[in-house]
């Protein structure tokens, strides 16, 4: 099977070695060591300042953004959040079982921010601003420096969920002047699922200090003291957090996050010349390098999932709710080459040629 | 290295196979029929009722004890905490976190829980009771009869951590009215960190339908609605569910649950029998199979672990806190052999003829 959703992605061969090896005990010096270089290069690629820190939380990314938001929000803030499909609407659900107060900007299905929509917030007493970079369940990638200089005059505290463009899309944190990035190990990192990486800025630690959390396991006092050390309050992930060492590595090797940045960039444009033909239209207007969300005309977008996973053997990622029937996603992140796609696209030329798209 | 921890654990060959394999994409049928398959080995495994759930959480052994709390009491409960140790106390901080009223009884360090501990709590209108079936953090393995007895004649919901217990230690969950299990992916299961598994009642799938859980990642309406279909909410430790698939059909083809348990049992004993001549005493008045937990007599139990760590290369399980220098731990799950006791033995030999010990 070729895979090519937006998560879990395909991993580097170094990664899956780590994979057949046993688990180490972690209470250790050694794993201490591994988790703060963990920690400098994901500082590192993030473009995050030096005094930033960094959680790694044993959870999927949905947990990272829960963490987030109980950790460094409380009833007395005033949230702007931008809802642009799933994962937007992820964070309002969020803000309303948290009880902090929020004004939503709900995108259609597509759509990017614009200066337009932000207008009206000017000067209003809002306090702070929460954006998915990447919208993934439709492909729209916002632009960040917009939402910057707009927090930037505001004085907004700005949360970014960064889970599925990190070392996908350019991200600099400190010049964005954004407070908590969010990430997963099973996007552009290239790992198995089950790590959430935040980076914390100071004022952000600032924050997480005056904020009660009302939940153990997310609590990032208990994981930013244990961090310190290199360390985790609970027994984490560890053969994740080693393959996501192996694979910052190779990143580091290969010449760094720009350098992954531009191969992926590569690889999403090879696969967008390729489909030209294809009666599939891009349904974004501003898309990440991260994937390609296609909105089939001539037939069912969860019928051609289906076909190409049990007919010809690979994984394009299905669309949920009112979009399964309407939107395909390709991702261009993991472990991909221009060969795979040529096998995917002759996968879409032959369900087209027997009438089936 | 040999690992003789309490988790992680060594895994068996067919497990660090998976573990080198891509992480495939999850949203499928083919998955699903996966996880329906581990809810059912899992619930034949610890004996409950046809009608339990089980709910696969991402996250460590404490992201489970903390989803049982946070979805089945409320401040009107009145819970019993057995409070034995790090593991029993971390009950108690949850407690206090979610304000659910409760009284701890609190053990020394290496006592079991008895009758007489039991009687001042008849008949008191407490609604629930708590336990670490086995201690982990001082080997102290509880006599479930005896709180089962107690639980049935005083009608309460029963909450048990089996943790480091399950599949090591004989488990019986309907047989003693339990309402929840839980335990994590590296212990007895001998597979990497990340996932914690849960089973519940009847009568806790009840409770979880009333109670409103304040966190959407652990929130268990969430978690169950996904798992009727062999699901999760959000994307999971994939590959480690994987891999706990194929441990427990690896347990299933080698006899079952009872066959491992004596597995376990005889290797246990095995290494209990060698070590009677040297400088240690075993703590625990009650051990579970999954753990012997030592005081040495003549040196610092972290300087033990340390040496057999860095001269010996094998891990044996320091303790933390104030049992640092005078307790460690020798586990017995996972996949581990005589033969690698005979080499620990040797080194706790070679370390007493040096004078270290």
């Amino acid at each position: 099977m070729i895979n090519f959703t937006v998560g879990p992605v395909q991993s580097s061969d170094a990664v899956r070695a780590v994979g057949a090896e046993q688990v180490p005990y972690f209470r250790t010096t050694e794993f201490s060591q591994l988790m703060l270089e963990n920690e400098s290069l994901v500082k590192k690629f993030a473009k995050a300042t030096d005094d930033s820190k960094v959680a790694f939380i044993t959870g999927s990314g949905s947990a990272g953004m829960e963490t987030a938001i109980m950790n460094t929000l409380t009833s007395e803030d005033k949230a702007i959040v931008v809802n642009g499909g799933s994962f937007g609407h992820r964070f309002v659900e969020l803000c309303e079982l948290h009880e902090i107060p929020f004004t939503e900007i709900k995108l259609d299905a597509g759509k990017t921010l614009k200066a337009e929509h932000l207008v009206g917030f000017e000067g209003k007493g809002y306090t702070t601003f929460i954006v998915n970079k990447h919208e993934t369940s439709t492909g729209v990638h916002y632009d960040m420096n917009l939402i910057s200089d707009f927090c930037k005059r505001n004085n907004l505290f700005l949360i970014v969920d960064c889970i599925s463009t990190f070392l996908a899309d350019p991200f600099d944190m400190s010049g964005l002047g954004a407070d908590i990035m969010i990430t997963g190990s099973q996007k552009a990192l290239a790992c198995p699922p089950g790590i959430s990486v935040m980076i914390l800025s100071p004022k952000a630690l600032k924050r997480v200090e005056c904020v009660k959390c009302k939940c153990q396991y997310l609590d990032l006092k208990l994981a930013l003291k244990n961090a310190e050390r290199g360390q985790t309050p609970w027994t984490p992930a560890v053969g994740i957090l080693r393959q996501i060492h192996a694979r910052l590595k190779e990143i580091e090797a290969n010449g760094g996050v720009d350098a992954e940045i531009s191969r992926t960039a590569a690889l999403a444009n090879y696969f967008r010349e390729q489909i030209k033909s294809l009666p599939f239209e891009i349904v974004s207007e501003s898309l990440s390098n991260a994937v390609t969300p296609l909105h089939p005309t001539t037939a069912s977008a969860y019928d051609i999932f289906l076909k190409i996973k049990d007919d010809y053997g690979m994984w394009i990622c299905p669309n949920g709710g009112d979009m399964k029937d309407s939107i395909f996603r390709v991702g261009h992140i993991g472990y991909l080459s221009e060969a795979d796609y040529d096998k995917l696209v002759d996968a879409f030329k032959d369900l087209q040629k027997k009438g089936f798209i």
